[in-house]
């Protein structure tokens, strides 16, 4: 088939060429947008008298009812009309006459697709950040309702000090905080105006841009024609952000597999957010934690794929940029999922206590506290370590633990040890120890939960 | 709907749950692969006496029929059925009866998927090295037609020494025959049998593992049922050699953008393999080739989406590698689609020999040979260095060329200039000048080319 | 040796073991840093009475000292010490005696370098942020001194419409003034203060960490403890932002190297940033705009490399987290760097007038305007673009260029040209018909540099 | 300070330009193989009659000196001469007189340089395949001597069927076995020897490559010059098996840090390979596997550095070149450290039998075989896979493991249980019950032994 812009060439396109380059398989993703931003580009031309009235609103009924026609499946698209943009320019016409030719005045398709492309993302963006609020919103609350479950806190996968559930749960509390922050001042590059680019240079029509982005609720226009056809710095801060979103959750993950497992047992996962085995009976999975956690993959390899196809590529429009949809819709729609899923998971899970419990009480993560008895005593630190490390040692090789010791073997360690060590050593009381702000007391993680609420209330 | 694993559940999948972890969506495409896997798969279980020969038999035309409807698109495939696995085998039991469901008889999904990803990317591989092998073929073919194209040859993209446009075509014939010795040692690692591992610790039923192996085809075994089901290296060095094919395709696709730029006008594609611009009448925009560099970020980003899904991962099977498929499929594809319009494009793309002859003659690029010139006339190369850099000097500012210049103003700059240098410096000349072995001197370049030749007729 | 830590320990540490998890040989680098946040933290531990006002003076005055052995290069750093801290606390205690052990009461390792890190790149980012500012002052005044110079606009590498040099400088102040922004929305979350959350839980000491924070600078806290020492987002963010300005500046290497081939010919680089070859006396080669394109496969690199320790790690601090520096320190000194010279190589380079006024002239960028012209006369915008599709093919064809054609040549394609076409097609007259917000033309270029010095006065 | 190529040049470079381009403070490692080159190199000159006899002799002397100074570190290395090819070149001069200068006739620094490349590149993966045999070889001897101990093995981080640690061990072996095939694979495109291309072309001089190659111990030339100076898809390679190979250490030491934990407490690690805390005594943390599967992050970002670097590159030699020493470097840096010392600790790390043991008890590992005992019963697969669902269910509420519950109890779910179900549950019956060919029996692990011996044989 003879293209719109064959007048240049001799032959047509290849097969298989007309394959590789069209967009439409996937751009059709944007048909919403792109009409949008047709409807206020053609609202514009007719009030700038670019284009008569009469015929901007002809162009917009058309506009209109094409969109009407997508949201029902009625159109069909056409690989042999490359892109969504030519697709809906080509059904405009066939519905309204030639008439429809005038909506692409003072615009190109370098312009156009860039606009589509600012409105999509604003859109996801500001969804992903409520999806976000969510997750905080069920961390709190599960924080809320185990405020009273301590399980061991790690490094290095070492039991380390006892603390909080709720602590641990407020960590990520905070660190999806810290991504909505990033969304939302990702936002900030995101809500530009790219129309009135033209194909790269500006129009020659007087167009008036600001009324375009009044219309589409954009709060900048980009300033620089060039700048606004060639840069997606937008989206790969997008994925950038994405790819910090998938790295938290990913870790929170891996943290639910080891808890499902028989040998934490900490929590245990709702069945409607686990599968069984084929062959192994007795086998329930955490099929959902492993996925996200797996598909942070995804979204990295999304970003290193933009990163790579815009490095060293020469201003302006470039056809290597087609490469930039794909990876942001896949990240898109897999963070929404993941966002999703992994909220329910949590809001379901049961927290099994009897184990989180016996764990606190089988365990040298109380050591800290039993060096900083002695300390109290007047034993320098270095001393105090020295001692309570060869007391470990010595429970490891009786095969006890510190609470299991009379006072007479700890007293053949150090003659400071009385009978109050105990009291130190009892894991509520080296939890609620730890009151500085920020730490896993519960009054300070009762702080923390009053700033998280009220930061959500103002979200 | 109640799972085939559910027996130990006490509550169904969430719905989004069950569409988050299917796979059918996307492997699906390795029907055919699960199908004639299977074949041998029961073949040996009818041999072995596993299972009754009348039952092999039985399925063995059950999965005969299921391929046929399937390659005629009469196969449904459901969501909560999962997998392609579970799919076919359920289209297989409604289609046969029970006795379907022996089958499955000592194996499990973990090796079944393994054996589905190997059958599938050796045919794949093998698919790429002939297409490779092509590739090579059309640019020795192309390096013949233009054995007396003379192009400049540039380090830093600045000219450097005059080249034969053939000895340019050979330097990439040499970098994809690479990547097929690549690919060729990466079969040895996807040509390896994983069917017998099980779950992950092989299987109670006296199964011929080797049985298999021959029925399909494969050079090697697993020879430990763990390493079956958790390693994923045989994608990861695929993805690997794929990423290097992209980056030399990338490397050439950037030269045939610069050379079909209006500054240098080395080249003129084909219009096939071109489009224009719907604004601007004048464009022929070199398409394939800057979307085939574009699509080397695709690439990439699949092998690191692997690379981080893969880190850190305990054995055996984990969810996080139902990852692996999407990578693979996409990546290979994309290279089919590459080297096919790439080798197109090269066959098809005209040399503009006028523009050609004139770059080299309007270039400094034969000042080495100038220099060595008064190396001969007994000058230190230094010191010759020193004067030729002089010289240009000279030229630039004087809007000349080397050839243009007089005796007489050579002289000034050397005495021992004399008028044998004309000689020295015809970019002919320089060219042949360097038949030392892999040199771009016509000798040097056919040899190169009956090299390749015999290597082409050992593929 | 043994160890501070070694009473749990039977045997020492394998001597390549201790040199593999020491991080003395790089950490070091934060040694100013180190102390600074030590300041702090004693004068706080002294004002809230956990150790005695005169202790607490004792170790203020031996920092200060120790500040400045290090500022001297006197002090010894030592493996066996391990890292910054235990070096720099060894030091400490050698020079004032055991009172310094005092200092590090209420902290640990784990919180302390999280604080040395924020420290750091804050202070880094703010002279990056620097550096940024610097950049688009000189791309705003060479706009300003070229104001005249037209060169062609490209898209997909072929000429497509005449533009201001300007504005294609502006194009980029736009995308490096949008870095700064970035980096001050990352420095917003890297402007908070970890120390107090101790090695994860907080600390039973009744510190003060407001006083701290303000003490250092910081605009917020971590509220949880985990959090602070387990997140290394912030690092992250930095290392995207960072990659994005590594972008954006490969993509204007990458045209300084077209640039200044003999092919384009558009500007020659200052000798001061080029260099020549050892062998061909003629070259000059962009050397730093090369390397700077490269590097941001390096900056790429630190980031995925982050990206990957990340993923999947759970809480809290694991020995992982060490292969964070590095990168960062890599990144800052890489950005410095490019940048610096960048700014240096744009601030030198010379436009060469004579062959972007020829380029203008020799081209058929002018084409939209042409269409546009028959478009004024009344013939629909497709059959315009067919026309001079056709009347390019013929200048092709005859070699020829627009302004070449005689009026009669131009009458055979259709009727509607007229003499004042050669008016239409004046470079000139065109880049300046695009005066739309944010086009080419001079007014729209002079307003563009307007918003910029203003922008650049807020800074 | 003036350059050797500064004819051309009006000014000197700038003292920041000059550090930013020079390699000099990286590229010294490459000096004994850059004086290994020019020893083959200079041998050759004299050989063909390029230079005289006499002058080759001299030169070769001058460089074995060279040698010896640099081993005695007496070499001292300056930026303003850029490389480790001028520095030398400079010294020789300046030890032998002019004559020196002969020793660059018929050779250029970028084939120089690539064979630097290889030669440095052929040695160490030379070195790293002898790394991965020791481990396969460490990992034999463990999988021997702890033929006996059975561990549970997972499938999703959940008990799934028991195995011997020996098959675990046997998994890794076969994993890096593919490894030291990958890297023989590379090295038969690292062994390939560019010297003779010259700057991109070849050379004037009638030099003898295959004399070269020989003295080298070269297996294969380029074949075209161009080739040989521009592409550095070896690096690539050798990194993409790198990346693979730390990959597989990544997994083996997160197996590691969970079996370390208190929690699995399958393995103690040697106090050798571990350290602990400043701060809590009780701490024994597995630093050097977490900072082996955090050191897979920065041999990623090596990998994706590179891939950057040379997407889109066009030919021949660009200066981003020069970034693909330091990943190259640091790469093989940290895969040797993290083999030796990953060896290290596998051979000297202790298996907690007391903990395995236990684990295998308490666990439901067990049930698909004791679905297989209903099937053995003629109980069809999917209803006997049911029934053993329903009773881990009722275990896991009642607190018990299958072999805890009453015969009578079994009944109560099928009527087919008899006495003997205890006999099919032991797990060693379990685990002998699979000795298809690479299955967890002990005779198939035994074959498994006899073939890894007999490779490591061979190697």
């Amino acid at each position: 088939m003879m293209k719109l812009w064959g007048g240049r060439f001799t032959k047509p396109t290849h097969q298989l060429v007309e394959e590789f380059t069209a967009s439409i398989s996937f751009d059709q993703r944007l048909a919403e947008q792109d009409i949008r931003g047709s409807l206020a580009h053609v609202k514009m031309l007719g009030a700038c008298g670019i284009i008569p009235q009469e015929d901007a609103e002809k162009i917009a009924a058309g506009l209109l009812q094409l969109k009407e026609r997508f949201e029902k499946g009625e159109l069909a698209f056409s690989v042999s009309d490359e892109d969504v943009h030519m697709n809906l320019e080509k059904h405009l016409i066939e519905q309204i006459g030639p008439v429809g030719g005038k909506l692409h005045t003072g615009r190109s398709r370098n312009d156009q697709v860039a606009l589509d492309m600012h409105l999509y993302l604003k859109e996801e963006t500001s969804e992903l950040i409520l999806l976000l609020n969510r997750l905080v919103q069920v961390l709190v609350e599960r924080a809320e309702s185990n405020l009273d479950v301590i399980i061991p806190g790690y490094t290095h996968l070492q039991r380390a000090q006892p603390i909080l559930l709720a602590q641990h749960f407020l960590a990520y509390a905070g660190m999806f905080r810290r991504d909505v922050e990033r969304l939302e001042d990702a936002l900030k590059r995101i809500d530009m105006m790219p129309l009135g680019a033209g194909a790269l240079a500006g129009t020659t029509f007087p167009i008036d841009r600001e009324l375009v982005a009044a219309e589409l609720g954009f709060s900048r226009l980009y300033e620089n024609s060039l700048d606004a056809v060639s840069d997606r710095d937008f989206i790969l801060e997008f994925l950038s952000a994405a790819s910090i979103v998938m790295m938290h959750l990913s870790r929170f993950c891996e943290e639910l597999v080891l808890w499902s497992s028989t040998e934490f047992g900490f929590v245990e996962l709702d069945d409607a957010y686990c599968t069984g085995s084929s062959i192994m009976p007795q086998k329930k999975n955490p099929d959902v934690a492993e996925l996200v956690r797996g598909k942070t993959g995804r979204v990295y390899g999304h970003l290193f794929s933009m990163l790579t196809v815009l490095k060293g590529l020469p201003l302006a429009y470039n056809k290597d940029l087609q490469e930039d949809k794909e990876p942001m819709f896949d990240a898109v729609d897999t963070l929404k999922t993941s966002l999703i899923l992994f909220a329910g998971m949590i809001e379901t899970m049961q927290v099994r206590r009897e184990n989180t419990e016996r764990a606190v009480r089988q365990d040298f993560s109380v050591a800290t506290d039993l060096a900083d008895y002695l300390v109290r005593k007047q034993l320098p630190f270095r001393q105090a370590h020295e001692v309570i490390g060869k007391l470990v040692l010595f429970c490891i090789e009786q095969g006890k633990f510190l609470a299991d010791l009379t006072l007479d073997e700890y007293k053949s360690f150090s003659e400071l040890f009385e009978a109050d060590l105990y009291v130190a050593i009892d894991v509520k009381n080296v939890v609620e120890a730890r009151n500085s702000r920020g730490g896993t007391g519960t009054e300070s993680v009762k702080h923390q939960l009053a700033l998280m609420h009220e930061w959500l209330k103002g979200q």
